[in-house]
């Protein structure tokens, strides 16, 4: 019997990403086209079917190689009805039927879930999440995202709401406004955005000097990553906005991990990728405010997939869903 | 065909509560027999033996009227293994095998869990809860526990640690010590043990006057209980107290909240008698502190079956496990 293959979908607003993966999450193919959101986005899935199409073609291969194929969205999904809730940047009116639009296109099973759970999905599946049955993925970037996996399965919550780690609160009182209406959020102190806004907060005060201030006085501007390398090498202030980073991130990330004690906490995004300086800041707070067995068997790690992670998590939940 | 019943079982150090419930969780029989925890504990499970065989002979049933029999007991328990960790207060070794000693002196199917998520599971399915498949159970009694589920199972986390709402840390730095070793935890503040210090320490303050005051005068001590009714009457002192509580409750549960996004999170224990002056206080910080979409679909509820939610939780296990 020939090999059967998953098609992983990670829809963005600008490229879409499409895979063929084995069954054991291995990648056959991986490529990407434009997103055409133009027209309300009615291309958008009729594009996926024909690039699908024609590599199958190239692959010497019939549609029916394909188990079903499975999709991140970039919105709010009902995993029920296979709905997306909202999703402006598509094109996409309000509750628009996705599931149904893409089976219709591709002729075949469709599964869809929101972006940032397939991320979580993947690592779960084939990166740091070391295949555990529990697992929590954050998205630091230029904001703050998270998908929860507990017993094997995505936490959706009754509103689909579940994983809105970047709206956990950090400060209280008199935090910093959030896009999302409240002040203080987590995502206002640890999304790339945040941690600029820190920085100039701290390069704004009259005796500011070093590595950053330099930096910013040369280029008119500072970026997350300016922050982190010159922390690594020893400038006072990139170091204090790491410091409050860490803190608010170790606290937030602890009382997750008091509430569902997953095996990983998994860091991926952008602002992930300052590695080691970020994951060990995080470390130290994060085992001050976990609980002595969470402590234990709760460890952060770094996100090993990248760009893949979503298309292996669309890919994962076919998998799932078929039960092939 | 003769009606099939659950047995569920709540067991405490001091008594064991025993209950028959039918599959559609109606309490046919509730009663309770002393735990005798002599002996390395040998006598438990086959005492709940012999009062299930006389309570059956009474109602003219024979064994095989009982579907299997499920436990809740006070420690951490390996779910699939069907052992507790520790159960000192029992008498039991480390490791007991407990699902196996009570299926051996029962000749029923068991199956046992951590006490706290018996009582979630229970208001999940009769109580508060609303039969929902995200609940999150916070027992608010001498110390914090609270038990998590998700997609309709609980959440054990990898080492059996999820639910651990009580060692949430509340206070980052400076807060008082906490039994686990950490200090701030949420237990130091909203368990019955930590209103009443954070009373005395109003108390003690040389100002010090009203209502409170002036229990702790007359009697020598405080009581929680005193704390609400003099927050009740308008004394200040008290009403500072439960805004204390109510913001570092909040503050919690709304992160838990935008994590898990349950449909309800019950309140139990005996703090949780206070009833509505405690839900409202708390939950107009938790609505100030969770993401909208949270705030709109996650409701804050006191839990209604007391005593009760542990055999019914029990009960659940069985009738969930059997899947009669």
């Amino acid at each position: 019997m020939a090999e059967k293959w998953l098609a992983g979908v990670d829809l963005g607003g600008t490229t879409t990403k499409i895979a063929f993966i084995t069954l054991e999450g291995d990648i056959v193919d991986k490529w990407e086209i434009p997103t055409d959101n133009s027209n309300e986005g009615q291309l958008i899935t009729i594009n996926i079917a024909k690039s699908i199409d024609e590599k199958l073609l190239i692959h010497g291969k019939s549609k029916d190689s394909l188990i079903g194929i499975g999709m991140g969205a970039p919105g709010p999904v009902n995993y029920e009805t296979g709905v997306i809730l909202n999703a402006v940047n598509l094109g996409w009116k309000d509750h628009f039927p996705l599931q149904a639009s893409l089976e219709v296109a591709t002729s075949l099973p469709a599964v869809i879930e929101n972006d940032a759970n397939c991320a979580a999905l993947g690592e779960m599946w084939k990166g740091a999440g070391n295949n555990a049955q529990d697992v929590v993925f954050v998205t630091l970037g230029t904001g703050v995202g998270g998908g929860v996996i507990a017993n094997g399965n995505i936490v959706q919550g009754v509103n689909g709401a579940a994983g809105e780690i970047g709206h956990i609160t950090a400060i209280p009182f008199g935090g910093s406004p959030c896009n999302c209406g409240k002040t203080g959020c987590l995502e206002t102190i640890a999304s790339a955005t945040g941690i600029v806004r820190l920085a100039n907060d701290e390069l704004s005060k009259e005796e500011a000097a070093g590595e950053l201030a330099e930096k910013r006085a040369a280029n008119g501007k500072i970026s997350a990553k300016d922050v982190f390398d010159s922390a690594r090498n020893g400038d006072s202030i990139a170091q204090k906005v790491l410091d409050s980073v860490s803190f608010h991130l170790g606290f937030a990330l602890a009382a997750i991990a008091n509430t569902t004690n997953p095996e990983n906490i998994v860091l991926g995004g952008g602002v992930s990728k300052a590695g080691h300086i970020l994951l060990e800041a995080v470390n130290e707070y994060f085992r001050k405010f976990a609980f002595s067995s969470v402590r234990e068997s709760t460890k952060l790690a770094l996100a090993t997939l990248g760009n893949d992670a979503g298309v292996l998590g669309a890919a994962w939940l076919v998998k799932n869903k078929m039960n092939p």
